[in-house]
């Protein structure tokens, strides 16, 4: 036997028990005639004591012979410790050690398993299974595993029925690009990763399991940003005979049990806000509400008055920075108008109007303006003495995304967000298509087989181009703290309307059929209203724990180049799997 | 609203109730003046009623218009039927509907949703969405989910952490086939999906997470035989500083709790036994022990009676029927003979031995033994009067495993399998590594991460080719019922042992680098002993509701060519995608 306790479980009340602990050499403290050892699992760290006194000399010198990250078993009697240590739950005790086995010897690791490591992010993910080590990467993944109870057990007791639907599917053009995998049994035919089981759950519906839901691998094979992931996890899920509303709520529900049930945190009922709203009060579809700070918009009032730049913009909007915060000298103004004009975020100035205590009013266009024109500006946006707006000017979405970049970076930069603060939102009546100017054709917002709005459907069906740009779906958002955690609709449960869709979105009849003709026969034979939402894994559990990065919750992360550093994968493979697999490499010339 | 109360809801209880319900029209019966409809969801079947009296005529010739599996919602108010059926939680009440909308119209099905239907299995297959339909079909799929539930539920409680792995991974030539995912990021490059998380199950225990789960997809590009999918469920486990009989009482524990919680079976302390006496006494490393007949051999009270079969045979054995079940007749031993000389046994002969009732012997070898030597073999065997005894030879391996089939052709022929009879076994001390005359190398007989047993470890590193061939593991199946659904091993956790593995299984230093030098790497470090299981999942869900089939239990499998009939996958895919991939297809000249 390895163990009778855990390095996690010894306690006051156990003093005198003869005890038999396996763990990690976390380190050592060697005071000549005695010895300290601290001694790490899973579960905690329990001293262990080496004395002179108690300890023979064959037991003190291969104690002394202990490495960093040795694996060690030992027998001993848990005894009081002298000075107590209140931050760790054994602190009240240790371990007089009376046999030592060594289990494993351990080459000095490249970096330091402590919750500060001296590791580089390379170096920890070439060795990934020592980085996972350190108690705080440890947590998160522990973490992860209890979220996705949390997740089942509402979802299970209010009657979801999870199913596991296939990897090995069939590769569809819309959308992301597909991994793909070639068959061996099907010569010159492929597999496709799926990027979500989205028409499969569809079909569980058209089979009446009524209410689904599936912790699920999805794949991207997508050009990788810094917190992408080539495969990555849902919280998949559908329902039938449900209207938006029961969605919506549901779904409000999970979310409230998993922050009770993971980090005690009881949420109040989600607002919601619409698409049209988000985007012109906040410039976004996902605005982090932890702070105001709203748009106006200063078309009428700044319009007229001989400012070429204003006059010629199709929208001029601002927001209003309150107060004590607002006191930015004319050097951080500068500052923040040249990280505004960045290229990432493209802005071509950052006007000002400063609302002095005194009553004055300053203004970087105050040539152009008058006082009372610009206190005019400061009621809209109820601007008091000490406030200052600031303001852009342009074409009417490019200005509403720098905007949005500002009041975000002045929310991090002003310390307007307070820590464990969450601010659920649901954003609602997503646009159904989105005109890409570039390629002269209709993109999917959610995904092609989202419903309009009911009210919508004739206009769907018969309305010209503009009408078509103006349809609203029944789509929805769930937004927390400016991350979008989850998104679904309601889906179409019609063979016409889908057709049409498809239609709409650039495809021919023959085409929808060879890709989505299993769908769409589907919903000839009695297919039920219904709908459903989809939240990603990863990112919910890094924004529950206030972090920005999904790699943290993976516990086996790949790296921007879709690499695994520690497997080194993807490699080459044989010439003989190839040639079973009726395939050939044909490297590109820049290769 | 689409409903107030599902179609398995509503009790006598409830009379009096204005309901709404939605769901599909299972079948309608028309009086003429009245017509009663039952509607159908997953939860139950509730009885409509319509009649001339109390509903308008645009209502009765609506209602008149509905199809089987059109969906509808209804209003009405529930009543007391008149002519209960207390086969159904429903049956003592009937909805008369007041207002009925269809939500969508149904084609006819090309095959009855009955648990008894009238599709194919091509059929079926190709509308898998109808076939998941039939509430026999949906109760699979609803235990299967259940199942889920309670090995999370148990797991859980035992301190497992259940870690997803990845599915992207590198390819690995040992083993069965993998399928590989061409990387567009890495030219000329692939992963692998993964055949089991095996390495990473065991990195995670070098990184301390000490006892992990996964119930998980794997992926083998197998032929496909009846039974098999490419792409399966497990239950993966691993723990940390445990023995073998720790890991067997966890997960004998896992198994008595699944069969409590999803059928209520209770089941007694599973036997164990060692895998030389399950081949000996059963022939089978799967002994099915919901019926006895063990094996006895004969080599010496049977050879030197110049019966040239028996005198040049390896080995002698056979098996005992006893009583009623023994009493064949000669045209029905000559039809079993004829069974095991079929190719797919390969037997050549069958010698059978009858104790009659009146204390004589009759035997197809009188000729070479007398009477008082066939009792002895009776004695042997145990046989009494009324008993007989059938006998095959040859080569030890083949000799076994023919009389195996016999066994088992015999135990369900002659009733002796009790339905809902539940036998679950242990074996154990499985060889580490197992011969193979053709290709002359050992391969791994579980796999190559298997520990020899403790005291076999000094004839592991030193011994000679005999003594490799009878090293035996720390290496475990869980059998239920003549079927295996989990096995596992201790694994070595000593990159010294690895290595000697990896040796003996024929890799060269460098190959065993390429492929697994991360693990090896890993073993450098400090990892802690440890083990584990994996449960065949699919197999579980069928061997608990006594099938035979795993198809059975996924939502939507693939047939005997690994293809999915209702999405038509695999597919051919797109020039451009060949060419982004860098790959191209080459096929062979078969094709």
């Amino acid at each position: 036997m390895y163990r009778t306790h855990n390095c996690g479980a010894l306690r006051i009340a156990d003093v005198g028990k003869e005890v038999t602990l396996s763990g990690w050499v976390q380190k050592s403290r060697d005071k000549g005639f005695m010895m300290w050892t601290d001694l790490r699992d899973r579960y905690g760290i329990t001293q262990l004591i080496f004395s002179e006194e108690a300890s023979s000399k064959a037991l003190f010198d291969k104690a002394r012979s202990l490495g960093r990250e040795y694996v060690i078993k030992i027998q001993g009697t848990v005894i009081e410790r002298s000075s107590k240590n209140d931050k760790m739950g054994t602190g009240d005790i240790e371990v007089e050690v009376k046999k030592l086995d060594i289990l494993n010897v351990s080459k000095l690791p490249p970096f330091t398993i402590e919750d500060e490591t001296d590791g580089g992010d390379d170096l920890r993910m070439k060795y990934r299974f020592l980085d996972l080590r350190r108690s705080s990467v440890q947590r998160n993944i522990i973490f992860r595993s209890q979220l996705a109870i949390a997740t089942r057990q509402y979802l299970a007791s209010n009657d979801f029925i999870e199913v596991e639907t296939p990897v090995l599917i069939k590769s569809t053009p819309e959308g992301a690009r597909d991994f793909v995998v070639p068959s061996r049994m099907n010569e010159g035919q492929f597999y496709a990763l799926p990027q979500s089981p989205q028409t499969f759950k569809q079909l569980l519906m058209v089979s009446g399991f009524d209410k689904y839901f599936q912790i699920v691998k999805c794949f991207r094979d997508e050009d990788l940003r810094a917190d992408r992931q080539p495969e990555f996890t849902q919280i998949d899920c559908e329902m039938s005979f449900v209207t938006q509303e029961q969605i919506l709520n549901t779904f409000e529900g999970l979310t409230k049990h998993l922050f009770k049930k993971t980090m005690n945190v009881e949420l109040s009922d989600f607002p919601r806000m619409q698409y049209d709203d988000a985007m012109r009060i906040y410039g976004s579809d996902k605005p982090d509400l932890r702070f105001d700070m709203p748009f106006s918009e200063l078309n009428d009032l700044a319009k007229g008055h001989d400012f070429a730049i204003f006059d010629n913009a199709e929208l001029i909007v601002g927001i209003c920075v309150k107060g004590e915060a607002a006191n930015f000298s004319n050097k951080n103004l500068k500052k923040l108008e040249e990280w505004m004009k960045r290229p990432q975020i493209g802005a071509k100035g950052l006007v000002n109007v400063k609302f002095n205590a005194d009553g004055s009013v300053k203004s970087s266009v105050g040539k152009f303006y008058d006082e009372a024109t610009l206190k005019a500006w400061g009621e809209r946006f109820g601007a008091e003495a000490g406030d200052m707006l600031l303001i852009l000017s342009g074409e009417t979405d490019k200005t509403r995304k720098q905007l949005s970049e500002l009041r975000l970076e002045l929310g991090r930069k002003l310390g307007l967000i307070k820590a464990g603060d969450f601010k659920p939102l649901w954003v609602v009546d997503f646009p159904l298509l989105e005109w890409d100017e570039e390629s002269e054709r209709f993109h999917a917002m959610h995904h092609p087989f989202t419903s309009p709005k009911k009210e919508e459907i004739p206009n769907m069906l018969n309305g010209d181009h503009e009408t078509m740009k103006n349809l609203k779906a029944d789509a929805y958002d769930l937004v927390i703290n400016g991350s979008e955690i989850g998104g679904g609709s309601i889906r179409i449960h019609d063979r016409t309307l889908q057709s049409k869709n498809f239609e709409l979105l650039g495809f021919t009849p023959e085409e929808a059929e060879a890709q989505f003709g299993f769908l769409l026969g589907a919903f000839e034979y009695g297919a039920p209203p219904h709908g459903g939402i989809a939240f990603g894994f990863d990112r919910l559990c890094a924004v529950l724990n206030g972090s920005s990065s999904i790699r943290d919750y993976i516990a086996f992360p790949k790296n921007n180049q879709g690499r695994d550093m520690m497997i080194d994968a993807p490699s080459p493979i044989s010439a003989e799997q190839l040639e079973e697999l009726s395939i050939d490499v044909v490297l590109s010339e820049k290769a």
